[in-house]
């Protein structure tokens, strides 16, 4: 062993790396310094080294921290508020008349809720796209997650910005106000074709070339999005977006439902990375995105839940069962989408539709991100293939450590970044105001696209 | 309040009846007298009750015990073993040899982990089918749980008999000696038709109507068995039962993915219950069952896990939230299968396909058979209806109080029943004996009836 001492240092009887060679090491040590991983190997090579903070986790699996790629965290506030109803009855009735007033402090509740609720089930990134993000960096910067966050770009106002030159100004102060941030990164997020003109699309491609930001868009969500797309534009959503400029190696397109043979072309040629929210898709009965097809292209797929309104969890555990299966039932085939394949996505995948590569693996040198699951609970057991269990046995809350940036951040029932018994007791607050919200009178409305979809 | 005194009285900000009117009680109470629901109301009303023993929940949501009304439990020692394989590929080469040579010592582990994940994650009553199911019932009535079980019959050899008469015989046996028994209940189950004759199937067609047994029998499973069924029999798998008379109401048939309109005529017409497995069918790319239809047709329909080999695990939450979205996937329609109809299959419908219809329900008279959840995960809040959460947003293990007649099996991570730590050891003892037994030499295979699928 190189290193005579460390931060922290962590055993358990099995360490799932999601290396290049998939390694899981039975009996394993990882130990961490300044925030990095600093070595990992079996437990004995680490006998000599004096650590800080000694976890020995016992009958427990480590391993990367999942990072969920696509969200919009303050929606937990309303899980559950409306369920089971038309997409656009569910937007018009229940979610658009509360976003309109929405204010700092409900984002900053939700956002709280949703990094507890991120943390309790095994997740230490996502990346964010809502009104108001500025809030929900700083929240997540205090609560010590990692955050690729973008500001909703819309054509008309949002509660963040009057215009659309000032919407693109605030991605810019965001921008170089972050910059640098070890856990805070900025990305140019216009929401979709369906809220935004051609014009502020390339103003959005522009700016993220200018800054060198990731750009996140939702896109080919549903049928409906390329009916409108093709009837407005003459084109389908992604030759539409292509043909802007838009579709490139630093692009990221959420849902990607709706692709026919031409469009899996596009995005595979361009590097664009594609983000799976399977849950979201089915519960708004969206459809069933080609994810097999895109993968055979090699595109890159990472694993997202979509926000807590359309889901209604943001548990990525959830989403890698709902992956797994979704795709068998669909094409009756048996071995589509094996759980490797699936954890990948939640992982690797999902790191790189963050443009955050290195995170999403636990290897010496990387950001020390990680969660372990107690291996002691009936479900998980008896244990042939951690691979498996993850993706089809553990519900979640198996999960009892995490840890980013080798902080630990929740541990066996305490959360050590966020005062969670406070939270619990504004949660309250937070139902009465949405269900005051939703009933106030709302003012007329002045063309189809004021309603963001998220 | 009629009652001066009860064994146990349960209070918490919640309590869900699944009543006819799906009454939901803020801030109730529910005693318990000799295994049964004495009554329920707001807790105010129970202030001079003497309990002997009393649970103040607190913000802790109350509901009847989930019902899996079609599992094989004892496959729990399979979890995971072998995943996204081809269906043939993974019976001949991983379950059928292990199941050739089972135990009684093995059914009786893996019926005790079954038991113990069911518990932990609020199911108190359960359907099964499996070989050797005398030691499945010694097991669960041991543990305090309640189930309706039955021998798995062939028309070939299995561990438990020699030929189809003993196989007649045993369960005859064993209806006479769990005769009256309060949780333990016996079924005729022939396993399929694709394993059974057509004089088998009749024998257990007037054994079930002699004994006045419910019938419990694997049906239209998939496209496969439907062809075989077609060519072996020139029928369909449903037309196929009804000319031999096996479908009436004392019958409950697992899986009813292949079917036609045909066949959900002479479902609903013969008051035949369904249990639908969807996850088992996603993970073997069986297809997707039509439960739209058949609820539309006034079929009963239940809910079940199968085997925790094809799931891989035995949690109705995560059943309840894949058939809620797997059919609005499917169908592009998000009003199909809302949180109310799917929390009913779980409790209602699959207590009519246990053909137990007393279960299901909190209400004065019923069985004291209960569960509560921890409202205060992050998952589950805000809160604004419970029948959102517990099929979209809960994960299960949340779960923090099961009870049985009165008994409580499971509370805050202890069983009662069942000694937990020392079956946890035994999981070594399984795997390894599972391993070498797949590892055995076969002997040649007689024909291709031999193989029971479960």
């Amino acid at each position: 062993m190189r290193y005579a001492s460390c931060d922290t240092l962590l055993t358990a009887y099995l360490l799932l790396t999601q290396d290049q060679d998939r390694a899981v090491l039975e009996n394993g040590a990882l130990s961490i310094s300044q925030g990095r991983i600093q070595a990992i190997g079996p437990r004995e090579d680490f006998a000599g080294v004096r650590a800080q903070h000694t976890l020995h986790l016992g009958n427990a699996l480590i391993l990367p921290g999942l990072i969920n790629a696509h969200t919009h965290i303050p929606m937990t506030i309303f899980r559950g508020l409306a369920d089971d109803l038309p997409l656009m009855t569910w937007l018009n009735r229940h979610i658009f008349p509360v976003e309109r007033s929405l204010t700092e402090e409900m984002v900053t509740l939700g956002c709280l809720l949703g990094c507890a609720e991120m943390l309790r089930c095994g997740t230490t990134a996502f990346a964010d796209m809502y009104l108001l993000e500025e809030a929900i960096m700083k929240t997540v910067e205090g609560c010590g997650m990692r955050v690729l966050a973008g500001e909703g770009i819309f054509s008309f106002p949002s509660p963040a910005y009057a215009d659309t030159a000032a919407a693109l100004d605030l991605v810019r102060a965001q921008a170089a106000r972050w910059r640098g941030h070890a856990r805070v990164r900025v990305a140019v997020a216009p929401h979709a074709v369906y809220t935004t003109t051609p014009e502020l699309l390339i103003a959005c491609r522009d700016l993220a070339g200018e800054l060198e930001l990731p750009l996140h868009i939702h896109l080919a969500e549903t049928r409906e999005e390329t009916a409108g797309c093709l009837s407005a534009a003459g084109r389908r959503p992604v030759a539409y977006c292509h043909s802007l400029g838009l579709l490139g190696r630093r692009t990221t397109i959420a849902h990607g439902v709706d692709l026919e043979d031409e469009d899996l072309d596009i995005l595979a040629e361009n590097g664009v990375r594609v983000v799976h929210n399977p849950r979201s898709n089915m519960k708004l009965g969206s459809g069933v995105a080609p994810v097999p097809d895109l993968l055979n292209r090699g595109v890159t797929v990472g694993l997202g839940t979509d926000g807590a309104a359309s889901n209604n969890s943001l548990n990525l555990f959830a989403e890698m069962s709902a992956c797994a299966l979704l795709h068998k039932a669909v094409h009756r085939d048996s071995t589509l989408l094996p759980a490797q394949t699936v954890l990948d996505m939640a992982t690797l995948g999902s790191a790189q539709a963050l443009h955050w590569e290195d995170l999403g693996v636990l290897a010496p040198g990387r950001p020390a991100d990680l969660i372990a699951l107690d291996l002691s609970s009936p479900g998980l057991q008896p244990l042939y293939s951690p691979f498996s269990h993850l993706v089809y046995a553990a519900s979640g809350l198996e999960v009892r450590l995490a840890v980013v940036e080798g902080r630990i951040l929740y541990q066996d029932g305490h959360f050590f970044s966020l005062d969670y018994p406070a939270l619990l007791k504004e949660t309250d607050k937070i139902r009465s105001w949405v269900l005051r919200a939703r009933r106030r009178k709302q003012p007329p409305r002045v063309s189809g696209r004021e309603d963001a979809d998220f």
